[in-house]
């Protein structure tokens, strides 16, 4: 069987979508991501991957900490839409969120969250575009219980748009 | 806040379920996993979450190749429960398998399918554990309509339960 290269395949690939955040002195930020992944069990470590033009990306370079709160799927549009496509260089998206610091100094989003997560990074891999950073998770615990928000309830019922850092950003045809 | 470590917090990341192939030589092998992502855009990357006891590690570390079937919600757990639970050390996986060879040699599971990709390795993070390997996609295509399988629905209404070399998997209490 010989296939071209047909990006919609991709799009049955399947993602949570979270808040991921971090600190540079006394400045905090966050973005929306769609890959947070836990690559091993012990000990506990998962992966984020991050576009190098993100300022959370440049955050996380200078801390090597970054905090994951995981979107419930109940989380509106106008709550979480200025992560993904605002940039912290020009707003501080924090500013109207409650959150609160966590143990690595990052800010640990507590609204429309149900679980959340600290990790200090031990690995990253330069992708050209995008980093991929590895980290041992050093906090974690559930603030609520309910459905985990997927990047396919955030296409399909919410018609949501990726930003145009996302790694799953489709080009133009 | 100070949070200890909860891994139930981890139980909120969402994943998508797969069927990961490679071969060695004219030995075909595959598994399931739960962490197939792309990384960027430009060019088409994915990562893969193996471990390294599994047979299809040693066989992507040979080939440099895999393949990836996204498995459609319907699939019977009677179809893919051996490619989590049973190793290609004790039992040929693909024989009773619908799958045709793809452009680098890897069986792509045509069966139960929505879509395929076929990606060339360029790069291993060594886990300990287990590996990420980051593969550029060099073929994909959609073979079918339908909503795709998600660990969650593996997890829940199937009842499933993570093969013990899963990144995901809880160590006892």
């Amino acid at each position: 069987m010989t296939l071209e290269l047909d990006r919609k395949a991709f799009r049955d690939l399947s993602y949570g979508l979270y808040l991921v955040t971090s600190f540079k002195g006394d400045r905090l930020n966050g973005q929306v991501v769609n890959t947070v992944i836990q690559v091993t069990s012990e000990p506990p470590r998962v992966a984020v991957i991050i576009n190098k033009k993100n300022l959370t990306h440049d955050f996380i370079l200078k801390s090597q900490v970054f905090a994951v709160s995981v979107l419930e799927e109940s989380a509106p549009m106008a709550f979480f839409g200025p992560f993904g496509f605002k940039s912290g260089r020009d707003v501080d998206k924090l500013v109207k969120v409650a959150f609160k610091k966590g143990s690595t100094g990052c800010p640990l989003i507590t609204e429309h969250s149900l679980s959340v997560l600290e990790a200090e990074v031990i690995d990253r891999v330069d992708l050209g575009s995008h980093s991929i950073f590895v980290a041992v998770v050093v906090s974690s615990g559930v603030l609520k219980t309910g459905r985990p928000m997927t990047y396919h309830n955030y296409h399909e019922p919410l018609k949501g748009k990726s930003p145009r850092n996302a790694p799953t950003i489709e080009p133009p045809a």
